[in-house]
């Protein structure tokens, strides 16, 4: 078959609901994007839901690919090379990267997703040229992503970055049925909460453009609400304000922890935009300490919902070959 | 006048309610320890009195020392050296090294107290050998002070590390007057917060050491209240036992986002001992994501309420004479 991808990588960005693989090549242009639904399978579907994705992919662009990047939402330890756990989706305990080695006969490398999506917008994205960067990306669920000195930061085996588990409500609600917290960050602030938040809301107007989309039999769901709050339906526009001043609140803990130069906001809820960033603003404004409030700039990802499969292939392409690349030994 | 102490630096720890000065000699003895309280100071009588208190501690012990370093309770700004806000001391915006250094015509080196404290604690205390460590001083308010990759973190301009003021309860109390956040961790864990816990529980139980001892007029503080619960009362107890519990919820979100090997705690609450610390780790164990929860040390301070002098004095000897040492350049 002709090479359509010339030292190509593929990147995989597992989310709490759907996949994204893609060939990238070496001036990180995308070919052949694959998506798929994870809903309802348990750890063996998903694998071999991934695997077959990677063989699409693979099978579509010829046999130029030299090495698959996977962004996958756990976290993982170094130690044992395990992915241990994930909030969103049916993983647990498993060895990702020997199983899905095995499985392509390409060199694997595999990180947290949200660390991916951060890789990308740190190297060519919204935060490119920063030291010192935050990123969450808000969906299903919350990914983290640090850049601390220059460098993605993932806690001392593999295990940080969980931004999106930080308590904002110490007597909240349970986290998703994966995480044994109590009023996560997660609970308030991702697609999921974007979601419950609207269903109540939309009981009031339902001579809404949205409420009358329900009345039509459309499903309730995260980007449908964040396209109409695009189009300027007024509860999704409401509900948007309320997750983005939620949002600001979670930023406050992070400037005053970080200080960071620039946060990041990617994953689907992101694609509201002003919408969502100028309420967060300012709250970080009137709530932050000092000097940090004054200097960080919160914008939107770049790569949008691309940038964790992006930054797998980046992963795969700067580690590619080297087994358990990406994580740092544990030092004591 | 003899030198008492050969090649010293002096280490000043300023807190919410005292200072504490001493001076350090090569081995780190500590020579000379001066006590002061600020309270009721503004910002130039502080100045006056630290400086008052660096010249007691000169005199006593001779001509030998070579550099004072300082630990004060504020954010900095690298980019013009000044201390910049402070939310449990009178300081705002004073160009602290300079002033000190024209007062002293000593080298002076000035960083975070908790920054002094972790530094302590990683060079010579509980941490020692640990590339990651987070902790938190637990005074008048919350100190927070971080060791990522194996070097003190501040952040991109000298303001982060502020893990006191993480949110816990989204629509919480405002914290204390000089931090313009709502439902800071401060405002629940910190020895501030102990009193104010105890103050309410005791009225119900008068009959208890503590109550008796509030009868015969003994102010109520959180030393009091730390000392009456190593002794054993029960509405000492209890509430270090509260205390615990939502220090323990602060640490799931630090667990969660720096998968740290070791969690310090510090300052006079932490005198407590495993009356504070037990209830923390069953929280953070029950709550906080693997393999973060299964692997993080969570100790008390070796260095207990001499960790932020001696740990400013380690940042002297190992710094001085280097104007704005300590904090790192920003990068763009």
């Amino acid at each position: 078959m002709a090479r359509v991808v010339e030292r190509g990588v593929i990147g995989v960005d597992l989310g709490g609901t759907k996949l994204l693989a893609g060939a990238v090549d070496a001036d990180l242009g995308v070919h052949h994007r694959t998506n798929r639904l994870i809903y309802g399978l348990d750890q063996d579907g998903l694998v071999q839901m991934v695997a077959d994705a990677v063989e699409e992919v693979r099978t579509a662009v010829g046999s130029g690919i030299e090495a698959v990047g996977f962004g996958i939402p756990c976290t993982f330890d170094s130690r044992t090379g395990m992915a241990v756990q994930a909030a969103n989706a049916p993983l647990h305990d498993i060895a990702f990267h020997e199983v899905m080695s095995e499985r392509l006969g390409l060199p694997v490398v595999v990180d947290n997703d949200a660390n991916c999506a951060v890789l990308c917008e740190a190297r060519i994205g919204a935060a490119a040229g920063c030291s010192e960067i935050v990123l969450l990306t808000l969906g299903t669920g919350i990914g983290g992503g640090l850049v601390l000195g220059g460098e993605v930061y993932r806690g001392w085996l593999g295990g940080g970055a969980e931004m999106g588990h930080m308590v904002v409500e110490m007597d909240g609600p349970p986290c998703q049925s994966q995480c044994p917290n109590y009023g996560c960050l997660e609970t308030v602030v991702s697609g999921t909460a974007l979601v419950r938040l609207v269903s109540v809301a939309v009981a009031r107007r339902p001579d809404t453009p949205l409420g009358q989309a329900l009345e039509e039999g459309r499903e309730l769901t995260g980007p449908m609400v964040t396209e109409l709050a695009r189009e300027g339906d007024p509860v999704a526009c409401e509900a948007m304000r309320v997750i983005g001043r939620r949002l600001g609140i979670g930023l406050v803990s992070l400037v005053n922890i970080f200080n960071p130069q620039v946060v990041v906001i990617g994953g689907g809820v992101s694609e509201a935009g002003e919408l969502l960033l100028e309420p967060a603003r300012e709250i970080v404004h009137q709530r932050a300490l000092a000097p940090g409030r004054d200097v960080v700039r919160i914008v939107q990802a770049a790569y949008g919902s691309e940038a964790g499969m992006i930054g797998a292939a980046l992963a795969a392409r700067e580690k590619g070959g080297v087994a358990r690349a990406g994580f740092p030994e544990p030092v004591a």
